[in-house]
């Protein structure tokens, strides 16, 4: 079984059945067979034409998860996109891509693609080592977002930068460094690429000298950093408030 | 034991003694004994005054706690602030106070607490009913903001609102509601308290009834919302853009 394409819990199944994705095989605890939650996920299943098996708790037992309340479905791998798909597809209107340069916390990811997809924005790239990639956590925090945004995969974050680059985004690197512009200073307005650093330890060496400005989030108490989540999410909508896509209708 | 006062993995408990956090006591699992982060963490307890008991893997196996790492603290009850000396302390700048109508999720606690100390907050005000307190896991999400931070806990939050707002701040609740004002339309630039409702819930009807407005994030894709720390930390800093504070140094 590919872990990474596991969904679990009794609600994470029931809900992915009813909006009709793609599933491969649905797992039932076999001593929850009453529970009408339970004979939802079979009836939707059936009308689905998704296969059903019922597995005992010591099978359940097995799986990495606590939390999957005697409920996994098995999804077929997840499908990243193309970043040069990605650059050919916005034209109409202006390219706002996260790039994340090793974010590992799969909570994290789901976090940002989840907000990301909320402001609009085209694309989420990631790096394909040392790096959290989609699985089911990510899927599960990213609340849907990842069936509707595109993630990008890519072995190089700096080549992907320059590629966006080449294609007329501006590139702003989030970091706490004295010499980055204050996030109100800083102009999100035009095609942009953010770049969120790892938690703890910020933007790689290489990946920054990749961005056009550095860009900090001021910071007002005495605790020295925002969660990486939460520092992506200000960015893009100080970037959506700045920017055109603000005066889309929502 | 009180499970809601205590710290657990090894870092954090590390952290927590460099830091000179008060402790009450300090665990360590016995066949980790040559670790050179158990002896650091014992140097520092020594010199702190801390006990520490070395346990066995069945006593730590026993405990709610998965990621413990073989190392917990027991710290001492958690002190709330008084929601009157909130109000009494801030005079000389802008007050600006996050409600939480009853979420659930100690991770989104203590992630909006970190955000909210970071922001330049007062206080964060939670029920003390139906809702997270601050325990192990918030102190750990909030990375050290429940330190410094005034967290109000009260019995009822729609009287807590009407005592902010007798002291002179305009009511804010989050809410993707038709009549609610988008976010940069808001004037959220004087004295505030911004309310954010129940994950998947939204705000009550006896608290919305309290705000002085609702004010909407721009959602531009198909995501029906936010994470609400997520929505916490774009309120806050837009907060912070448009309010006295922002002009602050950091």
């Amino acid at each position: 079984m590919d872990f990474d394409a596991v969904l679990y819990g009794i609600h994470a199944v029931d809900e992915a059945l009813a909006a009709g994705e793609p599933l491969v095989e649905v797992h039932l605890a076999d001593d929850r067979k009453r529970d009408p939650l339970v004979r939802r996920i079979l009836e939707r299943a059936k009308a689905a034409n998704v296969a059903v098996r019922f597995q005992t708790r010591e099978w359940f037992a097995r799986l990495p998860y606590k939390a999957h309340q005697g409920a996994v479905a098995i999804a077929p791998p997840f499908e990243y996109a193309s970043l040069h798909d990605v650059i050919a597809g916005h034209r109409s209107r202006r390219l706002l891509v996260v790039v994340l340069d090793h974010v590992t916390d799969p909570h994290n990811l789901g976090a940002i693609i989840r907000t990301a997809e909320c402001a609009g924005a085209d694309a989420v790239v990631i790096p394909d080592r040392r790096a959290a990639g989609v699985n089911a956590t990510v899927r599960k925090t990213a609340a849907g977002a990842t069936e509707h945004l595109p993630i990008v995969r890519v072995g190089n974050i700096a080549e992907a930068i320059r590629q966006l680059k080449k294609a007329g985004a501006w590139v702003a690197g989030a970091d706490a460094d004295d010499v980055a512009l204050e996030l109100t200073a800083a102009d999100l307005s035009s095609d942009l690429v953010l770049v969120i650093g790892a938690e703890g330890e910020g933007l790689g060496q290489l990946v920054r000298r990749e961005c056009d400005f550095l860009v900090k989030i001021p910071l007002l108490g005495k605790v020295a950093s925002l969660n990486a989540s939460v520092a992506a999410a200000i960015l893009l909508y100080e970037a959506v408030r700045q920017g055109p896509t603000s005066q889309k209708a929502p």
